[in-house]
């Protein structure tokens, strides 16, 4: 059922108006009914977005490096969109006393496209949402997008994993060695770049990340990227202009892939997509229902006053074909 | 459906049997079936607890900080259980070069008992994983649970939400002003510290944390909790016991609310614990199977070859019935 209305939609969006797509962003953040009509009908104008991702704890620079690099693209005539979905990045409006005021020339560039996207309670929904809105500004034509996120927790190992390359960003001295990089987001990190270099302990990490690079020896010889590490100080341009030259490298590397390795990742990452997409839905329209119930509520006070225990009353509630 | 082999495991658990729990936390996390029934027959054992959440970025010393509070809680002939949910933290044996030496001064202890938890996939399960430990625990007899996470991410926030006292961990110098503390942690906090304080800029946290803090004066006028922001070196043992006789004051705080106040925070905290409950089972019992199906990899195929966008498959695959 693609109404009028939904037409003039994606009109708007694949034409690039700028209002339109941040408002059907909102929509799909919001979950309202009707985004998901609107999303099939521009999927076939989804064809061109190199997607990059930004990933490292909070304080490590990420938002002020993505400033860079979308002035660097924009001289070279590109159009970026940026998704922030790091409650702490100042793109998202999250960060508590910060400065939020940087990113705000590209605010008046056509070519620029900043979104946050909020961070969600129980049901979920904020892989869900970032697939969506990159898949909108795919549909607008934006040449790349950057998704900035915290990289910690299953949901966002799951967006950088998304993305074609993935820029994992630490900074020197964060504790021992790099235990700052947790292992999940480790695999995913196409490229790591110690940000604020000139900071004590910048060659300790280097030669850490360098080390644990190099566990992977074996697979390089196979042919897969062996990930690079830069050195940056993005806060003076330092160190940007070699990030881009990276990660054109490995969009090189992957279009040098075989077929047959195409389809293979392409498969994974769909997978991933279609088990999110399922999963957001399941929550949305089952979980959520159920626990706005009265007997959900009769349930919490029968525990709160000791008459139940919970996992008898999640039996009773949710799945009472499984009583033993 | 109670075995004689589950009453000997609720036995041995509730008579503090380090190795029956420990592998029923195993057991738990590897959601083995029956652990449910024997979480059940704990419920009534489960009564004493102090529960601890400590979180913060990696990097900021919080295992070395939970080190520490062990040796003073055992000093003063407090028994200790430790989860550790932070997948970079040497509990958990996730640092990747980190020195997980430092914490085994502990393991000929009796009174300490340390577990780890895995970090999940898609199916989820770690805030229910995390709980039902904290339950063994509980029941185990211990009088403090720590619980150490890296603070990022809904699932681990509704972890911290729901200790006793939540202590939020940050370093000086982590970029612009407190940035490093995302809101939502921000509100979980009732004790925030300080450490590496001997590192430039300190003063300057302890001046940011203390006024984000002050902006919620009216509560603190109508008798809620104010965090107080403690300062520590825990490599030192700095700052540690004045760390423990805060959580003290907490405790005694929360002794002194109002009957009807602590049953609507407990109802709260329910609350949270039946839906992370009820989520868990859904996506184990519901999306697990639906994305194990061979229907489900043609649905993969299809899109990877473009005859199907990911909405319409999902659609045509989970929701039948709300196709349009």
């Amino acid at each position: 059922m693609v109404t009028n209305m939904m037409n003039n939609v994606v009109e708007k969006v694949v034409a690039g108006d700028v209002r339109t797509a941040a408002r059907l962003i909102r929509d799909i953040d919001d979950e309202l009914p009707g985004t998901r009509e609107i999303l099939k009908a521009l999927h076939p104008h989804m064809v061109r977005a190199y997607v990059i991702g930004i990933t490292g704890a909070p304080g490590v620079g990420k938002s002020t490096l993505v400033d860079q690099m979308i002035h660097h693209l924009r001289e070279r005539g590109k159009t970026v969109g940026v998704l922030a979905v790091d409650p702490t990045s100042p793109f998202s409006g999250g960060a508590i006393l910060g400065d939020r005021i940087r990113m705000q020339r590209h605010c008046m560039d056509d070519g620029v496209f900043i979104r946050s996207l909020a961070t969600r309670g129980h049901f979920g929904g904020l892989t869900q949402s970032t697939r969506s809105a990159i898949d909108v500004l795919d549909a607008m034509g934006k040449d790349y997008i950057i998704v900035e996120t915290v990289g910690v927790g299953q949901d966002e190992i799951d967006i950088v994993k998304s993305a074609h390359t993935t820029i994992v960003v630490v900074i020197p001295g964060m504790g021992d060695d790099v235990q700052a990089v947790k292992a999940g987001i480790l695999e995913a990190g196409d490229i790591f770049l110690i940000n604020k270099s000139d900071r004590e302990g910048a060659h300790k990490t280097l030669a850490d990340l360098k080390m644990m690079i190099d566990i992977n020896q074996s697979k390089y010889d196979g042919g897969e990227w062996r990930p690079p590490v830069l050195m940056a100080e993005a806060v003076c341009d330092q160190g940007v202009v070699e990030l881009l030259e990276e990660i054109g490298n490995h969009e090189q590397h992957i279009n040098a892939m075989s077929e047959d390795l195409k389809i293979r990742e392409k498969a994974d990452i769909v997978r991933t997509a279609l088990i999110e997409m399922i999963k957001s839905r399941l929550l949305k329209e089952i979980l959520k229902p159920m626990t706005d119930s009265v007997e959900f509520e009769r349930a919490v006070d029968s525990i709160v006053d000791g008459t139940r225990d919970p996992y008898s009353a999640c039996d009773e509630l949710a799945f009472p074909c499984t009583r033993p």
